[in-house]
């Protein structure tokens, strides 16, 4: 009953993950009557964004140009090969100042629930990059998930046999966190991999 | 630390109502790396909608004519006019199958929190479709909200001393409601507003 481009609009909408048939028709009225202008920075933002937005060649995150930043940047240790899930790990790594190495983004994860497997993640890129001959550790910092654990085992299985030395981030108590409030899986873990105290 | 397309892009996704900085980043990253074909339909029809639809002349609901279907049958009653919020109460008076009147679709309710008030709401509009010298009776069938009810009133007390039948659908138990699960203050007034038993 809606004029076929509006219909257009609210089909359109619902490619965005989490958007049904109800949550879509809202978000078109409210585009097309309380927000033109913004309806109409989207549209072009969006097409701007598939043309411009493409992935480094290196290290696989979203860049404008043929490496992003990091990757071109020399200031990096090349030794190092840190692997994340999406740019927003890359970018949480990055705030804690901590790491000075370079990246690598997989930019999903095994999830054979959803169809993604080693295949469809491309893992055969990153095994081509972490055999470069410079990289001599790659840090597995895949979330703490039953889908990021899978990812890390594959991935620590994958490049073990060729002698690349492959380490996961730690996992125990977060700092400042009160054992009373963490749950009994991750104090588990920290008690069994409890290290020796510096004193 | 994202490149500026798909900052851009980040940052127009905030115009949608209910997205944050979070999600927003969480969209444009699903846009760009797993349904690059929805994105490119998605910018299109933002930009297309924009360009082609409008609202109807008579009616206000969105079009891409002068008039909306609806305004334009030869087939509706024009003495009757309804009065709804949005165009999908429209589709929902529609599915009734049992009005055959005309509408007007105020694209919104007065709700002086959000600085909308019967100016910003266009109710000259209104006041001049209702005055066409045809239309004998507005049905008000706002939402029975505290801004439904108030738009209601406004309209009512507008329309009223200008020799126009007002009237204002009904409120009760919902058809198959047991009364056990209705709020008290519907069937307050399901009990006010009680009617003689036809037999």
């Amino acid at each position: 009953m809606n004029p076929s481009g509006l219909e257009a609009l609210i089909e359109a909408l619902r490619c965005l993950p989490g958007i049904g048939p109800k949550s879509a028709q809202r978000l078109a009225y409210h585009l097309l009557q309380r927000d033109r202008s913004g309806a109409q920075r989207l549209g072009e933002a969006v097409l701007h964004a598939l043309q411009a937005v493409r992935h480094c060649q290196r290290c696989n995150t979203f860049t404008e140009g043929e490496l992003c930043e990091r990757c071109a940047s020399p200031r990096r240790d090349p030794s190092l090969l840190c692997v994340v899930e999406t740019p927003v790990d890359m970018n949480m790594m990055e705030q804690t100042l901590s790491y000075q190495g370079l990246y690598y983004v997989l930019m999903g994860r095994i999830s054979p629930l959803d169809g993604i497997g080693a295949r469809e993640l491309g893992l055969e890129r990153l095994l081509a990059r972490a055999l470069d001959g410079v990289v001599k550790e790659v840090i597995l910092a895949t979330n703490y998930t039953n889908e990021g654990e899978a990812t890390a085992h594959y991935i620590a299985a994958m490049l073990r046999p060729r002698g690349i030395d492959v380490t996961r981030i730690a996992r125990g108590v977060p700092v400042g966190g009160e054992l009373e409030y963490v749950d009994a899986g991750t104090l588990a873990q920290a008690l069994r991999e409890r290290r020796a105290c510096s004193t």
